[in-house]
């Protein structure tokens, strides 16, 4: 994962916002907009391997042009989820930690 | 956003990896799977907004059930992605900074 | 395939005209917002098979409850499908005719 | 619609079959695989509106190029839910009409 020096997640966040201001988009980005641009980016993930057995999906990062495909979708989901937060005033890593925290209550491990 | 205390990123992982590991989930989590997992959770955020208007869309957080609904599912998006990043060896966020970087390349701002 | 005194998908779409209209939902029914509903119900679809091995969603008619639920989401994107034609007057039978006669043009059969 | 002269279901499923097995993809038309393809189709039926209003979605089809797309798509998503239906010997009109039936008790017209 990114260390101490790598990008983080808030800094990302302000890079998108100043992104989409400098080029007039936020009228577009409404939640509604921004959750289903969300579904449309993880749907070119589940693309990439459609066609593909278990065991050839674990290989997609053995070729560099998939592997950036890849990591280009990973990336446009990750934008507009962070986009979907900003607009709507969410911590994604807060919400994320109390998921967690409720499902180890509802999932006891064996 | 989370502040130097709060989650981050990496714990996160760790926790979901853990979680995995401890219900033996990990034979489903081929990145196949888990890249449809995350179309699904993405799609059940779109669910919220799909009979909304632009202007009551903005407004989900103002009811407490909706809110939690959303913040449940954004937690679940973020939970699929960071697994799928997990099992391909993908650091999300170098991969959204390197995007971002493209972006301004290619979209230069007026 | 249903006989020749089966449902047509003409009648269908009457059906579901009227069925819209009797309860008042027809404003919500953009082009936008059936095509966001359609891909919803399109991933329940998904989401039945998620973590099945492709062995095992060749089975999942076997099960009652799983082919009652396999069934239902059939007939929801179906549904969604119809309207989203309907209020774009577009002949999905047509559509779908005229692609065929393209892709057997674009992907010659060896 | 298509009238009496015009392709019918039955039709296009028997077109769809002998397509995909002249090119012999039968073999990657698993329930999953199909269900998957379909919901990417579905998204990429989505992402055409996603930064449209509801009155602009309203009028895809006054541009000749965003109808052709649009068609393309409806004719992707029909086919592969037809492919879907094939390979798990579902009947989807028959799916629908129950499905019309089912409603018609749960959500009364007023």
């Amino acid at each position: 994962m990114t260390g101490a020096d790598g990008p983080d997640v808030a800094g990302l966040r302000r890079r998108l916002t100043a992104f989409a201001a400098a080029r007039g988009w936020e009228p577009y980005h409404t939640p509604k907009n921004l959750a289903a641009a969300l579904s449309v980016e993880a749907s070119e993930l589940v693309e990439i391997f459609q066609w593909l057995t278990p065991e050839e999906s674990a290989r997609v990062m053995d070729t560099e042009e998939t592997a950036h495909r890849v990591r280009d979708e990973v990336a446009d989901v990750l934008a507009y989820l962070l986009q979907f937060c900003k607009v709507l005033d969410i911590d994604p890593l807060a919400a994320l930690s109390e998921k967690i925290d409720r499902n180890e209550t509802r999932f006891p491990a064996p």
